[in-house]
């Protein structure tokens, strides 16, 4: 059976066999491509995620923006991929460079991120640390306010579960391999900015706060950040460093993902289905 | 409202405000407990993962193991969590050391994973680079399997599908909290050898691989590694290192991960549900 590869690089289909009450059938399934990307920052190996390709650009930047080595759109030189259309290996690494002028200090304080902090001395792992890191993000996130209070952004108990619902409608990859994550960004009054899809769930937000960056869009209070499933620490951290005003997620959030949505001043929403949700952060930004 | 954080550490109740059809309710909820933790060899940091606190020694052994760090039990010294129980941090850094009179080659060519790779030199971003690292896998695969084709493994249709619905009733976190992945390791005849939960997915593999180590039970050819979502590269490398001969998601593979469980002769199940499921790479060990 072929291996047929859709057009934009999201899915493959792949022969596979289907056991239904016991009987096998064989059959072509979409399944959700996994590739690996390289991001460099002027040359230099900064990090690697296995991600669905396409919206490289907008994963780049918004990663390099999440973990603090971005300031915003105006700290930007290029982002390119790497080598030539054709060779092997093109689209799979991606090189960012700082304006004319600036330089990017990648060895700045980086949020906690699996994998990455490596040095000697740990600092997100005793309680102190960890209120530190939540202080800190809760710091960056009031900094990149452009209204430290935000007093003025409310979200309504019904776009809320309108907004959810509307998600679900434009997850044309999840629809076609049920194996993708998605993340939108939403403005205030509910118009839908970005919607990405992904196998890896940071690399979905990754993309939509990229497009925000990319837009001059940051800092992004009163806007709202729309997740297909759980919330972790990460992505909550991520929605904070932006300046997100309320994150709401389809399933159920951590205990570190509550703690720095409250030291940010962030709402967090979870088990977002149907007519109902809970609010587990910051629940005066919701109105009746 | 107080925080009573459950006795063993993995839940804990928040204060939260319940929307139904519009209308708020105060109460307090069940969440999983997200907290850091960094592995250490030797005294040395090598990685920080964010995880639910409990069977942090699986997790540090499982995670060096699926890494290439650590051969097996008889590489093993000690596994240690640093510090003095009462002081701060205690529990949250992890130090293994290597049997007595060898060493662990941390240097040692890593398995992809996100964000560990930061050498200059991609190694797994090219067609080929893949496909080599695809074979690299396989063959530590291969080599890791007592029988190298593991021509006894057999698993039934009707068993599969038992062994998802019984790994549902082994989830007591995911019912209390809604916010936490599982995994479970089986024997060839159904026996569920160790079944663990985590706030993430790779760290729940990590802790039963490692309980498997811990047990002398590896290399797992003829063993079922059952988990509770989607399966990616990084779940099925890290069942491939371990010689486990399926792997059964209740959700979708990514394209990566059939192409790691192909090559490295394991059988990949999705989609398994009710009394149906698709295998998406060697199918011929599924008897009827």
């Amino acid at each position: 059976m072929t291996q047929t590869r859709r057009r934009d690089g999201k899915s493959i289909r792949r022969p596979v066999v289907r056991y239904e009450s016991g009987a096998p059938s064989t059959r072509a399934d979409s399944v959700a491509v996994e590739e690996p990307l390289e991001i460099r920052v002027a040359g230099e190996t900064l990090a690697l995620t296995m991600r669905t390709p396409g919206h490289d650009h907008e994963l780049a930047v918004g990663f390099l923006f999440s973990e603090g080595i971005l300031p915003g759109k105006g700290g930007l030189g290029s982002v390119v991929h790497c080598g030539r259309p054709g060779e092997d290996g093109f689209g799979n690494v991606i090189d960012v460079t700082a304006a004319p002028g600036t330089a990017f200090d990648v060895e700045r304080t980086r949020l906690a991120r699996r994998g990455t902090i490596t040095t000697a001395a740990c600092g997100v792992c005793g309680r102190a640390s960890i209120d530190d890191l939540l202080a800190r993000i809760g710091a960056v996130a009031r900094e990149r306010r452009r209204d430290p209070d935000a007093a003025g952004a409310r979200f309504s108990a019904r776009n809320l579960s309108q907004w959810v619902r509307s998600l679900r409608d434009q997850q044309p990859l999840f629809a076609e391999t049920g194996g993708v994550h998605a993340a939108a960004l939403l403005s205030n009054d509910g118009q839908f900015i970005a919607t990405r899809e992904d196998v890896g769930r940071h690399n979905a937000v990754d993309k939509v706060v990229g497009r925000a960056v990319l837009d001059g869009l940051v800092p992004l209070d009163g806007h709202a950040l729309v997740v297909s499933g759980r919330t972790s620490f990460e992505i909550v951290a991520k929605a904070a460093v932006a300046g997100v005003s309320l994150v709401a997620g389809v399933s159920a959030p951590s205990s570190l993902a509550i703690d720095v949505a409250t030291r940010s001043g962030l709402t967090l929403v979870g088990f977002a289905r149907d007519e109902a949700f809970t609010v587990y952060a910051n629940p005066e930004r919701i109105a009746d």
